[in-house]
């Protein structure tokens, strides 16, 4: 067909779109009222921005999009006509059919078991929609306002005032070199945990670093061993993989390798909290430590070590690390900065079998590529100057004071409802309650009054205990965890 | 047996170790020596301490120790004795034991099929050890010299000088929620994106939703339709999860739904990059979108669209995306904050069904919780104050100026030997050899030349193509550019 020069009146347009745009628009419609006909050859852009009195290129962007959404077909230059088929009526089909789509004639296909387990909530983690609130007694947090905001800040100051290119483009997976040498060399001081900086994986906090693990190394229907009562997040975590998760019972020497069922025989995994059992608190002693790994070794297994706490013991001089007592290379340890920094932060770490090492780095390289690099090179300079074990020094004090105080109010406000006692380590302690009443309940109680208290009853699998309650402290301050526990008191 | 008193002469000690320490280690070795028998009653801290002249608690600070270690048991003021079996007893043996797990006679159980893929390298990525070169003509580079860091860095003072509460503790997996609303406020109104703030999941750049995508959907032996060529290291995340790969035919305008070859019939999930075709650069036609949202409602399966690199158009208007014309809720969208503010970062987002959103949720809480914080929240501020569409407005004057300048050197260079011709969108270009030439070849032979380009073929599944190269252009200036095409003259 021949040529025609559509009817653009620019002038009487009151559109405030850009010229483009409008020519653009006139045409599209042009097309759809049938004005112009399937196959009709356009003007030349020379020709229609001549008769239109505009720059050509504003008419070659209206045709380079009309043709780039179907509208028109051939080639700027040497001829462009109007497609056979139209967009817009592809569209409408689109649309009758995304009706009767969403009318539900025609379902997506399902999702993977892991799909399907998160959407039926069978390993719904509690923190799907928790930001955190810090009320008195959540678990976990650290006391922020002590954070030394104005060191960590001047670090951060250096590095975004000139970023080296290192941390700018894509980073090793495995972490931060300097940040995984800075980690090697404190949890070897610290936690006589036995690793060069190449063994060090850097996490996107513990989470990552369980997560990771469970993936690594289980898959349907394989069996896991935990502490009973749990850490939910980790269970989670391995409950996702399709295992099956095997309690073991702990007392308040720790998880007891004595104790594994038959049915653990099997294992492939065991996840324990050695040096503050979460959550009841108790520290595993040496021979369960070396009758665990000697366990490992008989039946094949390899432990996560959970170091959550270990920062925080008020008495006693820590036990070393079960990684540091490995021979065999059997655990995987992991640790945290949420605890010690702020759980915003993001970092933690595995400390992993040197051949093991690139399997977590190519996970991490497929899940997210690393973890954010700002704050890495920060951290690595906050530990390499001292700062992160003078906090800790500084924290420590302060939580053993904030226990003191958490006993004491106790003692005054609660004596005979709830049985507190002092612990030796750890950020949190646990109060019982009297035989026969459902944790549960005081919990919901609780959180009326503004209390967040979590229950024991909601971390155990199989064994059934007395009712308790986990009461973080050391997030506050003498009168808030005063005045909680005043509260607490009135929900009890 | 009956309680001792162990010699312990302090003063002699030239030891600098707390006295607690110098008593722990006195008894351990009179232990060891076999000076207190197995069973012996040691003397309380009280006695003890006044018999060496130091204070209870350092004694009771040295018998706690010895208790948690397994070198005593009892309690503490009701009576202590030496531990029948010792814990450096025990250790021997753990680390006879270590020795010959190390010699190999017990191995560990395996990896997961997950854990077993990484070992073996089969769905390893490119990543694993590669820090950024920032070396011409790597790809995917932004120009960060020219990223306003006083901007982001005046914003970080702010959130770093009185952090918020609500960035310190755990935050929403889901994302931090002026960050997800300032991303579904500019998906909306850049990139046509039909979205609620609610329907955007913030992620750890693009690889973690294409991650999670794939795990959330794909399960062994389901099929997954990909681009061939593709993107590896979203082929990386499929394949982990046991999935099948079956390619799809591109051309210059894109994925060809009508080229689905029979076998995707039963696909569960379309992995496609709309915008521009990674690695080839092409952009689906609106025709084409809409046959690919039809198959994917005749089949039942999941779209996933990657829009990488959509902020990045220099002709033309870009095309809505596949998200913004789907009807049925079929397509995650994918985009990434790599390529505008810079890799390190680690930002990016899906956008998914409303009901999904918790899935999506449920597997961040299980598998690193959520995003860095500050950054999230830097970034919500960088956006929502307009510096983001600033930013890339001016970057695509910058890169489409780089563009230029690579077509330029390249014909003065390269004519005849690598084919490279202007494109309408993108970070890259593809330069194609003469017939017959190895691209892989070429890439190393530039590699030796400190170039750094991506040889076609590596991202190829079944077709068989001309050799080309991926040369990325934006983080290079015009020096930088000309100056690589000459070496990589030199390498061809």
């Amino acid at each position: 067909m021949k040529e025609q020069i559509p009817f653009i009146d620019l002038r009487q347009s009151e559109s405030r779109a850009p010229l483009y745009r409008q020519i653009y628009e006139a045409v599209r419609l042009a097309i759809l009222r049938g004005e112009f006909a399937s196959k009709t050859r356009l003007p030349s852009t020379r020709e229609l921005a001549r008769n239109l009195g505009v720059s050509r290129i504003t008419v070659v962007n209206a045709y380079e999009q009309l043709l780039a959404e179907g509208y028109l077909i051939g080639k700027i230059g040497a001829g462009t006509f109007v497609a056979p088929a139209l967009p817009d009526d592809l569209l409408q089909t689109g649309a009758e059919k995304g009706e009767r789509s969403a009318a539900g004639t025609n379902p997506p296909a399902p999702l993977s078991p892991f799909g399907r387990k998160l959407l039926s909530g069978d390993v719904q983690s509690a923190r799907v929609h928790a930001g955190t609130q810090f009320r008195p007694f959540q678990n976990g947090l650290t006391a922020i306002d002590l954070f030394p905001f104005e060191i960590w800040w001047r670090i951060a100051a250096k590095y975004h005032k000139n970023p080296p290119r290192s941390i700018l483009g894509y980073g090793d997976p495995r972490g931060f070199y300097p940040l995984r040498q800075a980690v090697a060399a404190h949890l070897g001081s610290a936690r006589g945990v036995n690793c060069s900086a190449e063994q060090v994986v850097i996490t996107s906090g513990a989470q990552q670093a369980l997560d990771l693990t469970a993936r690594i190394f289980l898959t349907e229907n394989d069996a896991v061993l935990v502490e009973d009562p749990c850490y939910r997040e980790a269970c989670g975590s391995f409950a996702a993989t399709g295992a099956r998760i095997v309690p073991v019972e702990v007392d308040e020497e720790g998880l007891n390798p004595a104790k594994i069922p038959g049915a653990g025989a099997r294992a492939k995994l065991v996840y324990a909290t050695p040096s503050h059992q979460y959550p009841l608190g108790a520290t595993m002693n040496l021979a369960r430590r070396l009758a665990l790994l000697d366990w490992a070794e008989q039946n094949n297994a390899w432990i996560i070590e959970d170091d959550y706490n270990s920062e925080y013991r008020y008495a006693g001089r820590p036990l070393a690390s079960l990684q540091g007592l490995d021979k065999a290379g059997r655990v995987i340890y992991v640790g945290t900065f949420s605890k010690t920094i702020f759980p915003g932060l993001r970092i933690g770490c595995a400390v992993v079998p040197p051949e093991l090492v690139d399997v977590y780095g190519g996970a991490r390289a497929l899940g997210d590529v690393h973890s954010a690099a700002f704050d890495q090179a920060v951290l690595a300079e906050f530990i390499a100057e001292g700062h992160f074990a003078r906090h800790v020094r500084r924290m420590r004090l302060l939580y053993e004071h904030r226990q003191r105080a958490l006993v004491a109010a106790c003692e005054k406000h609660l004596k005979g409802r709830l049985e507190v006692k002092k612990a030796a380590a750890g950020m949190h302690l646990v109060g019982w309650l009297p035989e026969g009443v459902d944790d549960r309940r005081v919990a919901d109680k609780a959180a009326e009054k503004g209390i967040k208290v979590s229950p024991v009853s909601s971390y155990s699998l199989k064994k059934k205990r007395r009712g308790g309650l986990v009461l973080g402290y050391t997030a506050f301050d003498e009168r808030q965890i005063e005045e909680g526990v005043r509260r607490l008191s009135e929900a009890l």
